[in-house]
């Protein structure tokens, strides 16, 4: 049975898409779920876009030795020469460059002759060989390239050592048909495309994303590139786990597995979209809240009586745990740790005793944590920075007709800061108190958000703030089962972040 | 040029998932936005799963009259008595019935044997016609039914006089290849089937519902069942927008077109996740917030060259207004008013005054209200239901060291009341205050969120709780620049409905 490499390009195109930018730390992290899950390889991102691309390709290729690791690099030499350098720590690695074949990216955005792309592509493609053996050719906007030229620029490729070729479909114009008939015309007429990996890289616009991956695996295709719940540019990339939970599913069907994990493809989901602060979309296929409900009372009934009636996979496929453990100010360490390994967490002993610490305030507050207190304590533990201003104290009085007023105080090198500020309500109340104490670049609030992370009444809420200075956009945490509490604390780890 | 008639069970499969339940005035909301976009069919309801349900029917047969309304039947004289009743005033109605043809749900579920399954769609759809013309029957979980025994199926209903048969993937296994060839079959082996119209009901475990859809338009299916962003059971249906734009965007390669007025599509969208209180996903397909962003810098670089390097359809083609209009407290009702208008909304003279009202409060508090705020403001006037509790004041005193307390005063029936209480954190407080005035049967607190309606500084925020009451969900909105206010606003909204 053939195996379908799995390209994740989260940590690429997802990070690319508006509200998806990432930190070091939060891309570490991202990598190493990518590495439980068995990705074949990450696409840790695109090395000569900035610094912080760069660095956090760098760092990856250091703790991920499970995988190998991709860095994205235009047709030109200095992209190439950067790509490389990022890599030069990883146990595997591979430069992916690519250029676009189409007429109307030839002609408008690369102001480039057909031939001229040709050159091009056979000569970066000689140029990335001479620093690795592992290289791949994407060309850009491939669906929507003459086929004939199509099939000239992979040659091309190849001919210069390429050995995977990748055809996008870079705006998520085409079709499943058309994917079988592009890649079926492809393999009749590019020369040496047998001995190459072909990849697909389908986008969303349309929703065909995975369905367009689907029948490229059908049609020959040895790899997939893909994003953990499906982020990217616009509406996205095809989704990883849709992709791969699909094979599983139909594996008869399509005559081919991935190396994926699947078990791991819960917790994975739910760390990026945390990460990010983002809800996950309740119908989501796979991931989604309601993607194993069955509210209504027939399918319930059907359940019931078997199953397979309405399920077609099992929730500890993806290792949704069905067996949910409840704890409370009286659980102990070892209990808690043992639940986090179960739900895949991998902590260093300081990062239990962090949490711990937070388990032990937080029980005080709740009766009763569940899983999902767990897994918000867990990911705060893991991408929280070292934090130059701490919230020590706070208290707030407001109300519908009169001024809203807080008063805070923070800790800040041993030493105590204490400010008042009146706002249009408790949060701007608070948010102009800290504003006082916090020497931060100027910046706006750009979005705020709540997540009720349980339920009922003394339930934990998460609130994520988004904090945009210039050209930079940093996310701030805070977990409270008190929402003003909550607010001050994300605010408080946004500016700490933008210090 | 093919017409595909648009099937829109928004009100019915889409209403069943978990989260998703709605009160009668959303329901008529939706169905007038779904006659705004020219929906072929509006399935409205299952008469005879609740009263609720029952009325919905009724009402949206008094006031749409430009779609055709259906409602939902078992295969049971019963339901079909029901559902013919709810539909008396329709101007066009259908009744849809149905019952499972797989192996599976037959030996399982329903407990019946194959010829006794054969026997009751025919006579179960001869029920059906003696009360109406338009009788659509569906052949539950089809797609894992026996080929030729479905094929028996749908000519026994045909045969009844059924003017659809819609071949449903239930559980969304299916392939979009594998369901050309089951069109395909069906084409050449059921009697009568070129005489009516074949319909098909995708949903979404693998994300392939809107592919399998448009592979179903490829093999001549005359009709698609779905739903506005995709909702419905587990990991919902066909997104109507997906298969809608990919219809519009590629209409030479389907070779057909809709009745579907695209400009209305983004409305409509925004119009159903605000009344559900989902907060729409980034990477959504066609109505997501990124769907028309372009981030990355070639992105950008090659958008400003030539839009469609990325773009292959435009904002406008859904109806997203680029002309962004701010208003504030100087701006006029007629200014306000053609706005609404041109933004979809079609209100009252007296909801018009209550929104101006709430128009004018507003913009004491913030300096400029943009689009995004009139929406919110429409939204909340069109499905609020007269009061009979309403906020008056309240003041709130809360810190980490100290007990939170709220004094909450409500306006009822031209009296005032006043309590205080204590809590965890001030929202706890307020309302537990509430709760010792609002005499609502037991309830717990299922759900809180806030969503930032606007960005800046005084953004204002709507906060959705939602209310479980035994078997019942209720949701309560508030809308305020302070996000107490709204979370008390919200709660009180909601023990009203509850009521």
């Amino acid at each position: 049975m053939r195996t379908i490499k799995i390209f994740d390009t989260t940590l690429r195109d997802g990070e690319q898409a508006p509200s998806c930018s990432m930190h070091l730390n939060e891309k570490i992290e991202i990598a190493l779920a990518l590495e439980r899950l068995r990705v074949d390889v990450i696409e840790a991102g695109f090395a000569i876009a900035s610094k912080g691309d760069f660095e956090s390709i760098q760092k990856i290729c250091e703790v991920v030795k499970g995988s190998t690791i991709c860095s994205l690099a235009r047709a030109v030499p200095k992209d190439i020469d950067a790509a490389y350098e990022s890599l030069r720590n990883a146990k595997n690695a591979r430069i992916h460059t690519f250029l676009a074949t189409s007429p109307i990216h030839m002609q408008y955005k690369l102001k480039m002759a057909p031939e001229k792309v040709l050159a091009t592509i056979g000569d970066m493609v000689r140029y990335a060989k001479k620093y690795l053996p592992d290289v791949e050719f994407s060309a850009e906007d491939a669906m929507r390239s003459e086929k004939e030229f199509l099939a000239r620029a992979l040659e091309a490729a190849i001919a210069a050592g390429a050995t995977t070729v990748n055809v996008p479909d870079t705006v998520g114009y085409t079709t499943p048909m058309e994917m079988v008939e592009m890649l079926k015309y492809l393999q009749n007429n590019v020369r040496g495309i047998e001995n190459v990996t072909v990849s697909v890289h389908c986008h969303n616009d349309l929703g065909l994303g995975v369905a367009n991956s689907l029948a490229a695996i059908s049609a020959g295709a040895g790899q997939i590139e893909c994003t953990i719940n499906g982020l990217g540019e616009r509406a996205g990339n095809a989704a990883m786990e849709e992709i791969v939970m699909g094979i599983h599913t139909r594996k008869t069907y399509y005559g081919c597995e991935t190396n994926i994990d699947t078990t791991q493809i819960y917790r994975s989901s739910r760390l990026v979209y945390n990460l990010l602060g983002l809800p996950p979309p309740i119908n989501k296929a796979i991931v989604g809240a309601n993607a194993f409900a069955h509210e209504a009372g027939i399918h319930q009934h059907g359940v019931l009586a078997n199953r397979e009636t309405y399920e077609i996979m099992t929730p500890q496929s993806i290792g949704l745990l069905n067996n949910e453990m409840v704890f409370g100010k009286h659980s102990g360490r070892h209990a808690v740790e043992k639940r986090l390994t179960e739900l895949g967490y991998a902590l260093s002993k300081e990062e239990v005793d962090e949490l711990f610490d937070r388990f032990k305030q937080l029980a005080d507050k709740k009766k009763t944590i569940n899983d999902h207190d767990l897994e918000a304590l867990a990911n705060r533990t893991v991408v929280d920075a070292p934090a130059a201003f701490k919230l020590d104290r706070f208290t707030v009085s407001c109300g519908n007709y009169v001024t809203s007023s807080a008063v805070v105080r923070l800790n800040h090198e041993e030493k105590l800061l204490e400010e008042v500020a009146i706002g249009d309500g408790p949060i701007d109340a608070a948010y102009n108190a800290i504003d006082k104490m916090i020497p931060a670049p100027a910046h706006i609030l750009e979005d705020y958000s709540i997540f009720s992370v349980t339920e009922g009444n003394d339930a934990l809420g998460e609130v994520i703030v988004k904090i945009k200075c210039g050209d930079k956009n940093v996310i701030g945490r805070g977990l409270s089962t008190d929402i003003i509490e909550a607010s001050i604390m994300a605010y408080v780890n946004g500016l700490n972040r933008l210090l």
